[in-house]
């Protein structure tokens, strides 16, 4: 592990966090600081392997969180209840009622609420202006913004209003931050933001992280690839509760999320497999997901032949460690003056900027990176 | 698909296996038989994709097959058993029973049997005529060896005999042929073997080719250390019948399978976690495996995590493409004058001569292996 | 093994297919053949197992097929195409041709076909007919009609017509035959119908066979219950191929097949639990069915278990042992004069006509039954 | 849910637990003070559910523990140490500290420590003597004794020592108690002590819990009898940590256990298929086990189908319901005049004193009995 962790400077950096009060939220801003405070390893982090040393990435204790939420229960009580899921450890709630607290307080009410009659650039103004308050409040020398909100629908294209994630994404902008989009949603995805962003001499990452069935799957195929196996169908069942599970029972928001975990298959088996992929909620689970995947493949002579894999892992601790990543990694970026989409990180994306479809390339392209910060740090 | 496939020139090449009669050499001769004549895609076949297009290596029609056996059944009685046990293909055996005879027809007894007196050096002389009379009688420009008999129990370090495998690796070093070791048996591992092939100026490559379990173990213990997740604990269940099935029955020679499985876990997570590993004879799955496996592991703040998963193919199958890879490749090699250990080798096997441990890298080394063959070509 | 598989007397029994020329009709044509051959034991049917000795059930050798089909693919072909998709073993069609050319010929055109201006009863009569006439034609003592077709789509209530396969239904009603509906179609559950049957003095016995995933659940569920377990969620995905695959592609009749697949844990549990269930066409699994159950379950204070099944069978082989013992079982009742729907039957059926949900209830219900029928044999 | 649970009457129940301080007795203290107290429904305790109402079984707050143990951490810190394992929930040890503390109380030291110079008989009264002052101490009407201890190796033939586990069941005869052998060590199981416990006018019930992959072997083998299908082979692996995994680690003892999983498929299938059972010992793992079962079953003509079960549980939390209704049938029965072994509760063991090896008829068995109990109230 690096000393990355511990801040050695007085120089602070801002995250702000579309869906600042959501499960994955909650669990970057405990785990960022049960990690500062030792009592935790910075397990699933990236970023404090020892590649990264080095890297002049902001210290996880530098890092100072706010966002935007529509929901108004209090961090710390959050916290309790994915304690309660045993996302959290027990305990750790009130060993860091302090740093929930900070951070609660600096949540501003999110939107647009039904019938909200502003126009699209008035509720990004708004959106922005509570941003730049939050940099100057606390005097963070930038600010990342990250989306980790829940899925929203796939946009109808017949619709002249921007999505919701795009309004988040423009104030990011309007504030000259950073961007990630850890969520299927637009975000950034349009060409006038993509514009407005480099314009703006902004760097971002997305799209969709990937945290469990779509992270082995970019393992997977290339394995079939290699050894030149022909995989015939490829099918797979999603079963999750929380947040996630009741956001993506509805179909339109699925389809959103199924378009990222079918692209690393068509990407890097040259064609999408048979197969189809469902998400079901099922509230009993709570943040714990099941992912169950079949793959049919041949083998020599037309022998047929099956691979199963199941997963069961928490979505928010599988999340959390990646989105700080993103954040530090982002917020790094836009310091050395990189702008425009970074296909480098294209190792944390079901549907990254570009760049190779394995997790070993795209950890290679990681690497390079971080090669590339240490030159300038 | 390139054009490997088809003999350019007159020049042919020879392959020996050690262990003729047994499924994986009765496939990989139907197998090439099948595919040159177009009978079947080369699914499974490396060396048949489009990097190795222009490497020079002998074409699948080139490839002429002899080998040691202990057992007398005839190849094309054998093939019609694999075809009854859904291993190849209904109609196969009869479409190719010219070219089973024909290998069948090279096919010379092994040993020694039990109460064979003669010194180690007169068996492997004896071996090593055997093959130099095929080269000769076929007219082959070279030929490689192929181990591809059962597993042999783990040698008594006090045995002052050299063990079967070895027998035949020495004798493949007389008769000046390279030398593949597809098992996990000792075969040309000793310091005396593996200096004489040096001197001999051979090319060999080996140990105990990596066809399920330890394939996806290669793919999945990388994804874990480059997420930084702590694996815990990986256990594993295989269950076969077939010949392979009774062989590894026997402790000592399941000992020797499982080390080569192990190593991969130990090179790439750093040390080996806890967890067994079960071969299990039920002969009423015939050549078809079954790999369970169950991975612990730990994420962000502690959260515990399992993989499971559940491999079921059959391994004459997944071996067979392998192993005329191999053939080709080390044919190759020996050509251009590329003697000892073959590193770029170990996408190919469980316990590699040197090299990374994760797939993809031994990937990328082969793919380079590809490139240097192509610029002697 | 009993010896109801020789027939003892020169009395004949009509089995008329619904859906002659699918796998099940196909497979349970060619089985029947290959067991009163001694080709293959009478694995799978249960009317063959030692409790059904003396319960005077026809026997197989006196089972005379024939059927409605809207298919043309002659039998012999099509188990040809059953054996290469690895559903029978090869040799078998032409061991068995002249019993497969057999039936075809006594296969008629199903109908209506799209366009078909007649009314409802007109097709009746016509279907009717073609019953008598092959009745007559062949001697039989009489016939039970088996749906063994497609599922079709959930009727629409306002739809004034009678479903396709009520057609069929009632056709049986009319010329005077037992009815077996392995289907989750509307068969003869319509109220007109079951009163028709019951006037005509004819036994009928349904609904939706019960062959894998639902097997497994009604063996399942009840040892939750038993052992006083708290099942939370209940999931499946069932990915299979072949003509079934593709019909239940058909979401209306995904709908019809899994209302039958929920009822059992709706009757065993008490309530159904939270779950969904998925049917997904996968053509390159041909007639072979995976089908993945995932159970939530509370243990004592609270604690959160899991179970999971994965069940990989052969549908066809699965189902044409059972349709066997249904057409025996219903033609003996017939036989013996009882008439209206047949609970004890339960062991067979998803939606069964009443009865206990669990299995091994089922199975007793079943064996008096037999001991029923051996009171008046 | 009956009202068993509350004492109707003055009279207490003493279960007298050897392996007081282990996993299983641990939760059962825990789970019975806070299934009193209305903490937590009685999931898993088949006494509680309708059928049991009225069988006049001591009520659950009537039970009062004790028992031997050779270990000395207190109950209290036993069972935060469970809560820290995910067996018992979080803030259970805490309230109902008093009842632990109380039961802890009770607890005398087990034995014979190595180089324990007395002879057996010696042993078995100072046991007897450590229960019968239990029983007048606190007063009970009479006292189970309930053997949870870790499994013991298979006795030696030759050995002239009675086994510790057997030490501990003359015990129990010789202070006239009521006895259940949760575990597969010998206990009452030799035919002195047998004899013994029917001259003593004893009820006793044993051996081997089935919570887990027995259970469900004991559902899952009776139906491919009841459907005629043909198991091929049935192969197993445990993945478990905590005591149970370390003591199982040893072959002797695993030996032991095998042998009563092993005897379900015997009695139900009429022959032991092919196929092992492993119990690896995975520290990692804690008191959460994982049974994977592997089934190859033979279908209609010789199709080749599988079954694979994945069961993830916690034993110890399986395991106490089990325990606290056994100590309670066994107290009723002896208080109502029944002796010696007790086949109708063969529903809770893999090696049970007779009766049918299917858990649906032992559960039938089960209900008979508590109805017989109920004539007796």
């Amino acid at each position: 592990m690096t000393t990355n962790r511990t801040a050695s400077t007085a120089q602070r950096t801002g995250v702000w966090f579309v869906g600042a009060r959501g499960s994955v939220a909650t669990t970057a801003v405990a785990g960022c600081a049960a990690v500062t405070a030792g009592l935790h390893p910075a397990t699933g982090m990236v970023t404090e392997t020892p590649p990264f040393a080095g890297t002049g990435l902001p210290p996880l204790s530098s890092l100072v969180f706010g966002g935007h939420d529509t929901a108004s229960c209090p961090l710390p009580k959050r916290a309790e209840a994915l304690t309660a899921a045993g996302v959290l450890p027990h305990g750790l709630p009130s060993a860091l009622h302090a740093e929930l607290a900070a951070a609660d307080a600096e949540i501003r009410p999110g939107g647009p609420h039904p019938g909200d009659t502003r126009a699209d650039d008035e509720i990004i103004s708004a959106f922005a202006a509570d941003i730049t308050a939050f940099a100057q409040r606390t005097g963070v020398a930038r600010t990342v913004v990250v989306n980790v909100s829940s899925t929203e629908a796939a946009p109808d294209p017949d619709d002249p209003r921007l999505p919701v994630s795009s309004l988040y994404a423009a104030a990011a902008v309007r504030a000259g931050c950073g961007y990630v989009n850890f969520t299927p949603s637009t975000g950034l995805r349009t060409p006038a933001l993509t514009a407005a962003a480099a314009v703006a001499g902004l760097p971002h990452a997305g799209r969709d992280g990937k945290t469990g069935q779509t992270l082995l799957r970019s393992v997977l195929a290339p394995m079939f690839v290699q050894r030149a196996l022909t995989v015939r169908a490829w099918s797979g069942t999603n079963l999750l509760g929380g947040g996630d599970g009741a956001a993506l029972a509805d179909p339109a928001a699925a389809a959103a999320k199924n378009a990222g975990k079918e692209r690393v298959l068509a990407d890097t088996l040259g064609a999408a497999p048979e197969g189809e992929v469902h998400i079901d909620d099922v509230p009993a689970l709570g943040d714990w997901k099941t992912a169950w995947d079949h793959i049919a493949f041949d083998g020599f002579l037309g022998s047929r032949m099956i691979l199963q894999t199941i997963w069961q892992g928490c979505d928010s601790a599988l999340a959390a460690p990646l989105v700080l990543d993103l954040a530090r990694l982002v917020a790094r970026a836009h310091e050395t003056g990189l702008t425009g989409p970074l296909p480098e990180l294209g190792f944390y994306f079901k549907d990254p900027d570009g760049g190779p479809a394995a997790l070993a390339e795209q950890f290679t392209e990681l690497l390079s990176f971080a090669d590339r910060l240490k030159e300038t740090a």
